[in-house]
């Protein structure tokens, strides 16, 4: 029993931390509260009852239902519920018009046959790619209210009435859902993204400032704040599989109004590239991380050999990273860009020389050349391997900035 | 007109081609059809309809909501709407019962702060990332059931028959979802787990093949299958961006019964960690893949001094994948792993001898020294990255080995 107190102790801890370290999250169990107990009023208030009768439960499931994080998120699928609904509705409808006038032996047959197909078609539809991606919970919503319309058409006999309730209290649903969740402290997804592609952006550079100072830094200085360096080391991960989060944002964002700096038609469409190209950076440092932990070694002075060139291009690489940053936060072209990008460049011409001068430096010392030559090789290795990789992120890291450029030069224009 | 008809006209298409390449996609499309006309025989008969009544609407509703394509999809939501409305109906009958002893004042009151207060505080939970994972559906649930019970308890007065309904409907929705999943050519989500896996791992072993192939490529023999290697050398980029489906998988593969050669307690656990070593071997050939589109390639007579010793070992290393492959979809351990394993091991230890000699070999024949340094420091940073990856590589792949044999030897066991 104590292990069980424990760890619910535990869990409402961990509860807690994450509601201290977001209190956006909060804010919006605090809507959704405020939404609930605002539609539940449709109950107390008898004039508000008389209208719309027992139907208000469709207002609280669509509440329920429909009130998601973001302002994008909740916008698609009360698009897709009224849609669905309506489509749906109009079909059941029609559907048991043709029915009725078919005798009443082939009635429930012909009906029966329409749910089963217009369920499998509808159920099929979900699987295609680009439907899963915008219309999934339309399509549910199509399924659903086609076979509860056909279904109970068939008792209640009052259809259009059912048809204007069910449409008339989604509608008091959505839009008290999109009332409260676009005037009370919005979370819009577009800048959930934007944040999160700037967030992307500083970690990657930590990580590489990090990665780069732990495979050359000086064992007898003693570090004092490792355990945060390890952390910042270990931020690229979180890089690494952000692809879903980044395209369902993306695809919420397209369906919010102007806010903030953000137009309409904002390309969010570019963010998912700059997000690809963070990414395959992100699969650099994680072949250059894992450098550090091979067993074998570079020996000390061919370390030092290479230390100093390997620091500044790292160091350029992770400041042209971190004025990307800058520049997608203030969303304008800072000049200083070509000139670190060129910077960059130039260390990466100097690191390419001292590699190149580095086989004669070896052998002209000529030392027992055996040992030397395994020595050679293993340094070669890895920092070849550390360097090759730098190298493709100069790539990236310029196919980035030429994308930024064209992304703030949209916006300003 | 005729473009928006074109727009149609592909959509079908590619939803034919959906069709003809997943046949169990349609499959399930067919179930859902079967469950909803199932449950809609519910209004047609009679005696059935006088049982339960107006609340055949919520089987309905069940059935559309809870229906996966997997089993333990399906399973996880049928645990969750029982649980949610089960936990969510006791309670809100609990608070009515608080709600009717405190006087006719503050009845709403009372009900009003108790819908905000859980809402809220399910809402919340949904944001934890364990709760999240599994009863996510649940909470959801637990909101809608709630609110709907202590709301419409104020009006209906008959609050236990109710409750006693929604659940015996919600039972013969989920009773009805379950046996046709289960009988009817069911889609195992362990299964589909299984050979995503095995899938995987081919997939790798052919990109590996097929990057080192282009890499060493002669260019004097044309290559008539040229489409159909690229798409092979693609194949790791599927793998780079699995780990949502893997853990969603092996989430819903908890829930489902014994099947096949998967008893309920098969460690599913296991599979998540096949597939992070699978990811890391796919970011290695990332990195790889990359060299061969460097625009600054090896000379051809460096390229041949290290052709041999690559491919050997890059076959050696695709022959380990594809023998685990094999190794887990007939779960024994193939006696042939080990010797594979050392063989690899050899064939890395090779590479690492080719390279330190390479030094030596260089120097001897004394070419104009500024050049062949140049142009050995761009080999030698093409090929020992593209070295020191594959020995990475024979370090995960040997994690790998290791944890599929504890896997086999647990299921023999």
């Amino acid at each position: 029993i104590l292990g069980f107190m424990l760890h619910i102790w535990n869990f409402l801890e961990k509860a807690w931390n994450l509601a201290v370290s977001e209190p956006k999250k909060v804010i919006h169990c605090v809507k959704v509260g405020m939404a609930l107990s605002f539609v539940s009023l449709f109950y107390y208030m008898r004039p508000l009852y008389e209208g719309v009768g027992s139907n208000a439960m469709w207002a609280v499931m669509t509440v329920v239902v429909v009130f998601e994080y973001t302002v994008g998120a909740t916008l698609c699928k009360c698009v897709n519920r009224a849609t669905g609904t309506f489509l749906a509705g109009s079909l059941g409808i029609g559907v048991h018009w043709v029915a009725s006038q078919s005798g009443e032996k082939y009635e429930p047959v012909i009906l029966q046959l329409s749910v089963f197909l217009f369920a499998a078609a509808a159920t099929f539809s979900r699987f295609i790619p680009s439907v899963k991606a915008r219309f999934d919970y339309g399509a549910m919503i199509f399924i659903l209210t086609f076979s509860l319309v056909s279904v109970s058409g068939y008792r209640v006999d009052k259809l259009f009435e059912l048809a204007h309730y069910r449409l008339s209290t989604i509608a008091i649903g959505t839009s008290i859902c999109i009332t409260i969740t676009m005037l009370l402290c919005p979370a819009w997804a577009g800048v959930e993204l934007h944040s999160l592609i700037i967030r992307n952006l500083e970690k990657l550079a930590d990580s590489l400032d990090g990665c780069i100072a732990e495979y050359f830094k000086d064992d007898r200085i003693v570090d004092v704040i490792e355990e945060d360096k390890g952390k910042k080391l270990q931020g690229y991960k979180c890089v690494l599989n952000s692809k879903a989060t980044e395209e369902s944002m993306a695809n919420f964002a397209r369906w919010e109004p102007a806010h903030g700096h953000f137009n309409f038609g904002h390309p969010w469409k570019h963010y998912l590239k700059i997000g690809a190209s963070v990414r395959s950076c992100a699969y650099c440092i994680e072949a250059l991380s894992s450098c550090i932990n091979l067993e074998s070694q570079a020996p000390e002075h061919l370390k030092k050999h290479l230390k100093e060139v390997c620091m500044r291009l790292s160091s350029y690489s992770s400041n042209v990273l971190k004025d990307l940053a800058v520049t997608l936060k203030t969303m304008t072209i800072s000049s200083d860009i070509c000139l670190l990008v060129e910077d960059m460049n130039l260390a990466a011409k100097d690191l390419q020389n001292a590699l190149r001068t580095f086989p004669n430096q070896l052998n002209i010392p000529s030392p027992p050349l055996e040992t030397s030559a395994s020595e050679y090789t293993k340094t070669e290795q890895l920092t070849k391997s550390s360097v090759a990789l730098p190298l493709r992120e100069v790539l990236s890291v310029a196919t980035m900035a030429s994308l930024l450029i064209e992304i703030t030069r949209r916006i300003e224009g």
